[in-house]
């Protein structure tokens, strides 16, 4: 194993500290409980929106932690669900009187731990809590390490825009509507090149051969749909957005289309992958109307890439263009 | 080779088209001369900045064309330098009756090109051409592919600050002086776990064992200081600060400090790394007035990182907060 850590046993910790280092302007660590806070919660009168997961995603979620998305970030160890309490403490921190939504991806572990803390925090604060999972992934309809499918690229694009609905003020029934619609429009495929290394294990997750690729592969390096040698890019794009098209009708409206690497993927790459995408979605009479393209919700040092489609209308595209000053997204501030 | 792309030989030029089509609101493609432009440039009565390269380092350059840095880079094929006629097309082009900074990596071929071009372009179009060419690998003295030191990390700053103070409105020779005066105060070093893959080659550049490290290793794979056996992060970190340290006094200022990936190492290991940094700078009673934590300046999927120390005053902190709109680095707009 090739990594830049000390401990495996330390990495989800040190990395902490390091974004604590570089961005105090932004943000604040409890490094106790592992959560990354925005450095100005709680805001009063907004809705407080929290997610979480296991660590090995960045910068999901804690580099989307700031003012136009995410109040706090629970961190979990690599590739592990962070655990109730961590999640019931953030919960209970970040409430600034209008309630708090729970933004989490369908894993098992995730799920339940975030419905055990929302019970914990309404019960003992009587924080309003409220949910949304995602689930976007077409993949496959059950997976290793979920019932239904994996939440994935739709998550980083839901955080950004009903980051920046709490932003403009509103209420957390109009955040619940707006983040089940956005999941509701949202799609996505991923394939893999290489497997990942997760530190405490040493080896990687999964052997693949040196002509292989996995297509409909998770972010855990879960098996997708496919085991195939590898092919031109233009056939890997194919292969990841015929099955997004396949599943739900875009007709009639643009879409916020975004190409993201799985964390081993020079850019060099996305964005020939991303040149694919745009001619599929071209012919396909599907126009983009804004696009984000790099490594924004990884699998350590995972070679692969993974297309999301987001059905947008003017309210997402202007939710989208609202300013956001994150580690991981910024613009307009 | 596990790559995404189509044919080797078209991964610069296919790569250019998803440049375009992802960001089309900033910058615009000559597709023939392989040049990225600011859209609206020539900007009247600025100094043009130009820069440019092999291709495998993105996001820079073409990542830091708009508003605040550059308004045209250059495009080489994969660690190749771009030639003459690409330069002299981009320096005229870009002249809004200024004047035009070539901002050049010291590498032979870039060197040599840029000079040929600025030759051209003075004699052919009377537009007054000035270089400053970066030196800041403390690395290597001579190179494969360099009389004297590797231009690395600098670079990025450099073009940023540049990039700011021509947005300004400072006049050519202020902005030489400002160039220099960067290069002058700024140090990088770098480290590679892994070699990369050239996609025209088709194999690794070079050979390197599992439980081995590359250390001082430039950007296009070039040869560094020791081969050592993998080590934990805080002594990778302590290789990487301590020569910098040595080469420049960094006594009575604050540094911007990079924490730099090479292509292919994930966030979470980036930092980890560059909280090791920060512990170090901390004992040798070097503030951080500010950072950036990413990968900037790569080679292609090298795993590996690079620190780049640059000392500020209050004039240099004052043109890294100005404004930026570039596809690889964006605030305050």
């Amino acid at each position: 194993m090739k990594k830049l850590i000390n401990d495996a046993a330390d990495v989800v910790a040190e990395s902490l500290l390091g974004i604590e280092a570089a961005h105090s302007d932004r943000v604040r660590v409890d490094h106790e409980n592992k959560i990354i806070y925005r450095k100005d919660s709680p805001v009063s009168g907004k809705v407080g929106l929290i997610s979480g997961g296991g660590s090995g995603h960045e910068p999901m979620h804690g580099g989307f932690v700031g003012m136009g998305m995410l109040d706090a970030a629970c961190c979990g160890e690599v590739f592990t669900s962070p655990v109730p309490d961590q999640m019931m403490a953030a919960t209970v921190a970040v409430d600034g009187g209008a309630g708090v939504l729970h933004i989490v991806k369908n894993y098992t572990g995730d799920v339940m731990n975030f419905e055990m803390a929302a019970e914990m925090a309404a019960a003992d604060s009587g924080v309003r809590v409220e949910s949304v999972v995602t689930d976007d992934d077409v993949a496959v309809q059950d997976s290793l390490w979920t019932a239904g499918r994996r939440g994935v690229g739709v998550t980083v694009l839901l955080e950004k825009l009903v980051g920046a609905a709490a932003e403009e003020g509103r209420d957390l029934d109009a955040i619940v509507d707006l983040a089940k619609k956005i999941n509701g429009q949202g799609r996505s495929m991923g394939m893999a090149l290489t497997s990942c290394t997760v530190p405490a294990a040493g080896k990687p997750t999964f052997d693949i051969g040196d002509l292989e690729m996995e297509v409909g592969v998770g972010i855990h390096g879960e098996p997708g749909r496919h085991r195939l040698p590898i092919a031109p890019a233009k056939d890997i794009a194919a292969m990841l957005v015929e099955p997004i098209l396949a599943d739900l009708d875009y007709s009639g409206a643009p879409v916020i289309a975004f190409m993201n690497g799985l964390g081993g993927t020079p850019l060099i790459e996305l964005y020939l992958m991303y040149n694919e995408v745009a001619k599929l979605l071209g012919k396909a009479g599907i126009p983009i109307a804004r696009n984000l393209v790099g490594n924004y919700i990884t699998s350590l040092d995972m070679a692969g890439c993974s297309v999301t489609l987001l059905k947008a209308d003017d309210d997402l595209l202007k939710l989208w263009d609202a300013p956001v000053n994150t580690p991981g997204l910024r613009w307009g501030c």
